[in-house]
């Protein structure tokens, strides 16, 4: 039995477990990309993908000047436009006509009352005429006076049968696959990701770990202010019709710093509401990245910047340059637009 | 050579390496407490630590009816009096008072002032005198004016200098070794642990995540608005004198449903500041945990509940039995109080 293990035998046994055991403590910390396998493979090579890989090789090279300790890396994300689409109109406004167009048999006032009026006849024009504070009348008309739960269940019950006028698809399929890999590959490398966007924070919290991998308490957003009751013994939270934060332009640092407590190191934006965040997270000390996702492809998605309703990217473009952000030209740096068409 | 590896050698080999590698593949997952290995060393043995360690087993073994994925495990901990001691004041208002003291050469005016006069003689019956409102125009003047950065560098310079009147030591050696055991062990089992304090945001952050562990964004507090401001093309956010939240009371499940958006399965508390939190943390379903840190030892710490001005006990201990909250009696549970005297 002494000789059932010659030398040669005994020594590549010991280096597979050599290799085992290096192998397992490599993989309990973060791996990094190897040159073979493309952690972002729907980006074109290009400056804006060069520019996300030359900033995290700086940032988590230890050694390296622009090292930054795991706890400070810290990347936002505007969602409506950076994450996912916001034509024809943000997807929360689709969902707020839908809760208008659902109460609608228990207010029939409604009829006869603009901006609701308009939303029941698909009046795009009188809306439209209606301003931001028609717009916000339809927002609270169908966000409030229900608990906390009641409305994430309402959320979630539209997500899953909603369907986007244009793709025929629920409108969570409609988010960036160059993004998500963005997502992967920054929390590979030991960032933290947040959302920071204008939208609603509890519209987005139903579905933001399941589509992007981050989970409620890392999602910043606007929010209307709730009040606590006990009904029955039973403690809920109410939703109020009054705006407790809005969690946009200016806003976005605000919020940042209220929520994140941290000034981020990398910020990811695609219009004029997020210049100030841009500019926030680009201008502390050391390396940062700040990027701008710039809609481009009329076919594959939608084409707008300086013009649009939705999305207005007018300021932030013009500073890009002389702020050292990097714009991705859509059309030509992302060669898949949705996870479905891959 | 073939001879240097005798069988029984090899098998030793094979057997340490196996081991090895076994070892390693449980330590990139969460290890669970063993029995020769008590996590809460601190804990006498009781009901209290008893609870504790019933609920972790119950929501973290797969199979057990009770069983919560780790997304779902959110603990939620008050700090003044629950992670920390809070007498003779909240040490956030020793903080304020300080640099009441510091600012009181750029305003002469204030000799002559109330509340200011009184924390400039040191005339604590006056400033009892001046109520909520006295308190609140203290820590607005101390408190504001600057940018959020320079406002966490006088906290962080006041930290590293500042002793308390009793023990002669930093504020923040005065954090108990039994809760920062617990902090441990609940991450430990896949917890995701968060301050919810009414104290201010900003004053905590700069040490929560060295004392506690506990980064800036899972800290919730009450906070003032800032204001976003370009200085010479700098961006920066000044804090204002106007209260934007209060973490306390019904604030706290307003705070918890807006900064963290889950409900907590376990919370800690140890006053009446704390009663909302712990009734919505362990109202939701399945198996919850509330706990109340008791201050029953006037030796080692001090003793005060029901009738006491900072951190009164009162009607959250009397829902305590009926809620089925743990009470610690932290004369007879806690064996030590302070890391220092470990």
């Amino acid at each position: 039995m002494a000789y059932i293990y010659p030398n040669k035998t005994v020594i590549l046994l010991r280096a597979t477990l050599i290799l085992l055991v290096a192998g397992l403590v490599a993989g309990c910390a973060h791996a990094p990309p190897t040159a073979s396998v493309d952690p972002l493979p729907s980006w074109n090579a290009g400056a804006a993908k060069t520019s996300v890989f030359d900033f995290v090789r700086a940032v988590t090279t230890p050694g390296n000047p622009d090292f930054v300790p795991v706890a400070e890396r810290i990347a936002v994300f505007d969602n409506d436009g950076t994450l996912w689409s916001e034509k024809p109109v943000y997807f929360q406004f689709m969902f707020a006509m839908d809760r208008i167009r659902a109460l609608a048999p228990q207010h029939p006032q409604w009829k006869s009352q603009q901006p609701f009026k308009a939303v029941l006849e698909n009046d795009m024009k009188s809306l439209a005429a209606a301003g931001e504070q028609g717009l916000i009348q339809i927002l609270l008309a169908g966000h409030t006076g229900m608990t906390t739960e009641e409305f994430a269940e309402t959320v979630t019950q539209w997500l899953a049968t909603a369907r986007h006028p244009r793709f025929q698809r629920p409108y969570t399929d409609l988010v960036f696959q160059p993004m998500l890999e963005l997502l992967d590959y920054l929390r590979a490398n030991g960032f933290k990701t947040f959302i920071v966007s204008g939208g609603g924070i509890e519209f987005m919290r139903p579905f933001t770990r399941k589509v992007y991998g981050i989970p409620p308490d890392q999602v910043v957003g606007s929010s209307l202010k709730t009040r606590f009751e006990l009904r029955q013994g039973e403690p809920v939270l109410v939703r109020l019709p009054e705006i407790f934060f809005i969690d946009d332009k200016a806003g976005k640092p605000v919020g940042i710093h209220t929520f994140i407590g941290q000034r981020p190191i990398a910020a990811f934006g695609n219009s004029d509401g997020d210049l100030q965040m841009l500019q926030w997270s680009t201008a502390g000390p050391g390396r940062r990245l700040g990027l701008i996702v710039h809609h481009t492809d009329a076919v594959r998605e939608w084409a707008y910047d300086r013009q649009s309703h939705v999305g207005k990217l007018d300021q932030a473009l013009t500073q890009a340059t002389q702020n050292g952000w990097s714009v991705v030209d859509m059309q030509t740096d992302w060669n898949v637009i949705y996870p479905f068409q891959k």
